[in-house]
């Protein structure tokens, strides 16, 4: 999950007031869908799909490992995906890629060195686009600020030195905004490098990297992310009146852009084949872990579910359409290359879902959607009851990529028990054991049964959105 | 927290299932010390000594980091420490180092490339007291057990193999057998190298470390171990038949030993100074992380208790003594040295504390003492009841270091809410973040308390152990 700001992503618990008042023909004709969703349910849970969306995804992150942007690894899981979809058994229809180009950032040397008060080794993350340090690293006394308050406050101070943020952790989208604004506004103060303290509630000396964002007119310097634990040390040492001193040396690359693809795959309408209910999620990840959770397992329940579909013989009367997005972590440019591709088409995207969320124990949907989306909504849901995900939120905002939307059309992300999905989230333990297989299972179950429910009722989906 | 054998150190819960029958006069003389008892927690939680405990930690492991046996940030730890006891306002007594003898093994170059059937790195952590691989390292096929049956099973297939063990997590105590043991059991069947899960019940990818014990007729072979994540990852690999290549390369050293100290401070008894009760920790750790779970907050209580006391002016009829053992991740090789020189003594030590294990919220003591001891125990644990550690648990041993003395002293540990202690032991997470100020405040005061009612009852405390 890639996030640039926090007032797109703050979710508020909304609610339209309203009791719904849906017609008792549609309301009967959903419920009449209870039989196909038990089979989707039964042949994910039970049948012969039980613990397969787990070890296909297990496969392909053993086989492929990180699938950073611009890196084969990435081309390559593309590519199997490609083939895999349309193979035998499988056989999903217009399977393709959509290229897109894409940046080619590296991660290379990024090492820190406390000199002062004492010699030990504090280990680093580079974030996502930062600029190099010179080339052979700086040497320079750090300054810990609380937050950016206290950055102001200190800002005299700040001039030539490394700036090292130690905000104490309220939640992930409060505290981004030192990862994306933290260097530029150290850097306007004169700062030369900054560390910024992981995002995360939990951590074992955990690193986590991530995007940062420089503003175009303040000079770029290297940013890099340390522990909570660092943060914290290096906060007691200064408090002290102690001098601290590092040798930072960051070596990053950015090499000419590449060619991805976004990965597309359908089963195609039988009655509107042009109406699209698409489901995704994004295929590349950061270069750290294996992005099993980013989006690993957000990106399978989404192809998986029209797999589990086809082979049931579930065709709806519009297109179910997959897309597994590029470069998200890079700045969603994998959904705007969509967005301007499909342009002429959009208008006939009845629903659009994304998990990139965490896929732990599925509890129902977040939407973006009017009033009559929402009771429409409410009444599939229940259709979950066997699995207990029946819960539905108004948020406004769901997803990460089809954000983009978010003004224009309905979406919805998987509403799950993701409470520890930031203890993960862009480290090196972004792996298969963050899943639990058969909550991966309910989780296609439900992904699949309410594309398929939405794509199939006689109605399209109520367009408006709240704006 | 070194342990060599589990046999030792499963906690049973046991009970010498007798009601208390202690005179009355005793349970009269113990209740009286509710007012010294009160007193010495309101100095640590709310009065002087209030966050103490843990600033005086803070402030020495931001010092001097990991203190490994034949480290000089070890002997440099040990020296402030003299130095801080009996400076003004501290003035404990009779503080001196007594000289040890203890190993210096260095962790030099650890890597892994998994070569087939993709090149990706392995993170390894070198178990302590390893042997090296060959000088550029070991390239061969990895063959995973998930236990040492499933490692007899397949013992024709081990010879030129590394030996990956996957066993599922039971508890510590069932499972660091594979860390001790593991090496010499698979190089009896031929091995070369050996890389251990981790021994933990959770991970964010981390690594644990912790001495490894060669059999002496056995060729010794390069043991290192690797996270959960990886252990779990090189199972699928081969459980789906793909043919997994390692290239290892472990340097490591074993300098000649060196002299270190174990750290004795006192408080003279005013009318039996030869009889001493004994709180102690251990002061050395690993050289990951920063020791401060393992065990700079068992040796911070285990002297500051004693600062406390004497700043109170409480003087007890018999000695105070704290001991900082050193060298025992190494095996118990501080406690051993004291064991010998002290033999003399030994009948006069009345009462043996150590805490090793975690220094969370605490609850009690966990001890190992006969009928009347026991009863003596619980009464006096009733004095906590200000805050709420009052419990007592009789185990089969008690401590790590004072477990050579369970047969033939009482002994005791700091029972505490430790469930998580094996998340962050002998890792790079063992930092100040793992406590609380006000549960080592607590901690303080207990152990304090304890000691200090013990070792100013006018009757010894019963030397009667469960042999």
């Amino acid at each position: 999950m890639w996030l640039s700001t926090i007032a797109v992503l703050v979710y508020a618990s909304l609610s339209h007031a309203h009791t719904c008042k849906l017609s008792s023909d549609l309301v009967k004709e959903i419920r009449s869908y209870q039989g196909t969703v038990n089979q989707i349910i039964n042949a994910t849970t039970k049948g012969l799909f039980k613990g397969k969306t787990y070890d296909e995804l297990a496969y392909f992150v053993d086989k492929f490992g990180a699938r950073q942007s611009g890196s084969q690894a990435l081309e390559d899981s593309i590519e199997y995906l490609l083939d895999l979809m349309q193979s035998t058994g499988y056989d999903l229809e217009n399977v393709h890629g959509e290229n897109v180009t894409i940046p080619h950032w590296i991660r290379g040397t990024q090492t820190c060195e406390m000199l002062s008060p004492r010699r030990t080794n504090i280990p680093v993350l580079t974030l996502g686009g930062s600029v190099s340090t010179s080339a052979n690293g700086v040497e320079a006394e750090a300054i810990v600020v609380k937050d950016f308050d206290d950055l102001d406050r200190v800002f005299e101070k700040v001039k030539g030195k490394i700036v090292v943020y130690n905000y104490e952790y309220v939640n992930y989208f409060a505290n981004v905004e030192y990862r994306s604004n933290g260097p530029s506004k150290a850097a306007k103060y004169g700062a030369i490098a900054t560390l910024i303290r992981s995002v995360t509630p939990f951590s074992l000396n955990t690193l986590h990297t991530g995007l940062t964002e420089y503003e175009d007119s303040i000079p770029k310097i290297a940013a890099a992310s340390i522990t909570i634990e660092d943060a914290r040390m290096l906060q007691r040492i200064q408090d002290r009146g102690d001098k601290i001193v590092l040798k930072l040396n960051i070596q990053t690359q950015n090499l000419d852009p590449v060619t991805s693809r976004n990965v597309v795959a359908e089963i195609k309408g039988s009655r509107d084949p042009e109406k699209v209910v698409l489901v995704s999620g994004h295929i590349d990840s950061w270069d750290v872990g294996v992005g099993a959770l980013d989006d690993g397992g957000g990106a399978f329940i989404s192809w998986y579910a029209l797999r589990v579909l086809k082979a049931l013989g579930l065709k709806p009367k519009r297109t179910l359409r997959s897309v597994l997005w590029t470069a998200e972590e890079e700045g969603l440019i994998g959904v705007q290359a969509y967005d301007k591709a499909h342009k002429d088409e959009l208008d006939k995207h009845i629903f659009v879902m994304e998990s990139d969320e965490g896929v732990f124990t599925p509890l129902g949907l977040e939407y973006v959607a009017g009033h009559e989306g929402e009771c429409i909504l409410k009444e599939v849901l229940k259709l979950l009851a066997p699995i207990n995900a029946t819960q539905t939120k108004l948020v406004d905002s769901a997803g990460s990529d089809i954000t983009i939307w978010k003004n224009i059309l309905p979406t919805a992300t998987l509403l799950n028990r993701n409470e520890n999905y930031f203890w993960y989230h862009h480290t090196e333990a972004d792996t298969m054991d963050v899943f639990d297989p058969a909550a991966l299972d309910r989780a296609t179950a439900l992904w699949a049964s309410v594309a398929y429910v939405l794509a199939d009722l006689n109605k399209d989906f109520p367009r408006q959105v709240p704006k």
